[in-house]
């Protein structure tokens, strides 16, 4: 049982005590008699757990009631389609906001299928080292909605703020935030997110949307992305992914029993505050991002040499601290600090980051 | 630790052994020091594992080199959208045969979405107690593909022989039968099946399709229901259902580790054999579906008697057999006796059956 800090972007850390809890109770559940994998979605077993899942994220989050709460699959990347298809009806417009590599993707997944979409503001230009600044008046005032992520994993940005959309209903993307911190879902239309950064294993998509925007559904689109046939049947319009479902209500659970988010809002803080200081403390490590852009969720950092970002991954990954390298498609270090990743995993990094610039010496 | 016997037509019975393994090694995976759902899906431990998964199911059931294997999410009811998605822009247009259910709501979903399909045979007239007998006649010449579902869940029937289609390439939900027998995948154009009846947990749909099926897909579709875009990224075009897909690894290995179909057909044709010549043997209970049409992997029955109906579905389930009820579109029973179910289990239900009959005689 040598278990690793694990950094990864996501597929990513998940509580031990929830894993434990996982393991014990795989083979037979309770007095089901069978596995929580094997269950009926049907069945009243499977039912309460379905149920009592809604009911801890709906406590977790303050999600008002005029929200809907769906457990679908197919990860944010199908609801970049799925967002269009459900929303622009209401106006037949829509406006993005690109600020890293998922933000431009649902933006061209939006383009590619002929809407018409417009770029409200990109950060591309400052190589996303921030995210843009957002005023009412860079929307088009009949936009169906503006779409956001709000923190984005491979850049290590986040908003600091809901950005003020005025009566446009704002669509975001939390795959990689969601349950860090406390958020008014009441200044969102429409929530989604990806779970396997925050709350379960990969195979769980949670959509959180606010009922009014339930009714505007290109009528032609796959039954199966239309977020009312799925609210209409509490998720269970088919099978929905039973076991993720499952692992997710044993992360709400551990989140709730340790004081739900504003203790985790409390921890995260502390966790960051730990690397970032530690960053603007020294000149060996560069932090590209932006200070007023940082995310608490996944901490970026290069040496300016990439022969020695590659050491430092695999030196870190060696002394148990895996999966620190970059996203290929920016290169150097990234510490993803989701909520499974212990304080001591953090402290950890931050010694080793020490030892390892002491080490090696820049030329 | 006191298992039962569950007949349930999905999700359902996995292998003991799988259960055993999944749960020995959840919280820690080999010498990963993580749990399977905590692996970035690019890491080399999980690259391995889809690596096998896509082998050892080709080998079991033959598939040939020019078939793609995709991993995906969804379920079989976002094939029934995909599959005219991807497929339709051959010639625009498609036929479908409605066997029951679900066969049904896949007609249903290519209408809803616009396209020029047409229904070429039903049995619905026999309340889908029997397949249609198919003739290549039945087709229109020009169609992009013809749909079946193999074997009907609800109703208990299937196919006895892959129909004949001719040139037309022949798409088959095999959700309730695959890896149940060893099929010749080169009669089929696309096979696809949602994991969680024969395979794995819920939320895994297999995608098996010939490679020159791949370039007719509507430019416009989402990406994420696109098989190329699939294809071409390994099942990994975003991140995939990690952990079902590693439970369904664990089923192939047991597949595998018993001799394969063959092996697997005939332990299926035994336990199938022992319910249906028990059904033939007496006038207590009727078998609705016609001999040459029966399922080995769902059987149906009633008594005739939706009183009686209703407490042998209890009383079994009392003696530790579960899930016996119908679905609920249809009453009576359904036992479905899927590669998990052991010989026992079945011995277990006819005994059941013998006593039930004679304790409970009919007015």
């Amino acid at each position: 049982m040598n278990r690793v800090y694990n950094f990864s972007a996501g597929p990513s850390m998940l509580p031990l005590p929830v894993l434990e809890k996982a393991a014990a109770e795989l083979v037979t559940y309770g007095s089901s008699g069978m596995s929580v994998m094997e269950m009926s979605h049907r069945s009243p077993d499977y039912e309460a757990i379905i149920k009592d899942a809604e009911a801890m994220l709906r406590r977790l989050m303050n999600i008002p009631e005029n929200y809907k709460v769906l457990f679908l699959q197919g990860g944010a990347s199908t609801q970049f389609a799925a967002v269009p298809l459900n929303l622009i009806g209401r106006t037949g417009k829509a406006d993005y906001v690109v600020s890293g590599q998922f933000s431009g993707k649902a933006f061209k997944e939006a383009q590619k299928m002929g809407y018409d979409v417009a770029l409200a503001a990109t950060t591309k230009e400052a190589n996303f080292s921030r995210v843009p600044t957002l005023t009412r008046d860079m929307f088009r005032p009949d936009a169906a909605y503006v779409h956001i992520c709000y923190n984005n994993t491979i850049y290590g940005t986040k908003y600091a703020d809901v950005p003020d959309t005025g009566d446009i209903p704002l669509v975001a993307d939390m795959s990689s935030c969601i349950l860090s911190e406390p958020v008014d879902v009441s200044r969102f239309g429409v929530i989604y997110a990806g779970a396997q950064k925050n709350m379960a294993p990969a195979g769980l998509t949670v959509v959180i949307v606010r009922d009014d925007l339930l009714d505007s559904a290109d009528p032609q689109m796959p039954t199966m992305l239309e977020w009312k046939t799925m609210a209409e049947n509490g998720s269970m319009y088919n099978t929905p992914p039973c076991y993720p479902i499952y692992v997710a209500k044993l992360v709400y659970e551990w989140l709730l029993s340790i004081g739900g988010l504003d203790e985790m809002k409390r921890r995260n803080e502390e966790k960051a505050a730990l690397l970032y200081s530690y960053l603007d403390s020294q000149n060996y490590y560069i932090a590209p991002v932006r200070p007023d852009s940082r995310s608490m969720m996944n901490v970026t950092f290069v040496t300016g040499d990439a022969e020695l970002d590659k050491k430092f991954a695999s030196a870190a990954a060696a002394a148990g601290l895996k999966n620190l390298k970059g996203h290929r498609s920016v290169g150097g270090m990234r510490a993803s600090i989701y909520n499974a990743m212990p304080r001591e995993g953090v402290e950890r990094l931050v010694e080793f980051m020490k030892e390892f610039a002491a080490a090696n010496p820049k030329a």
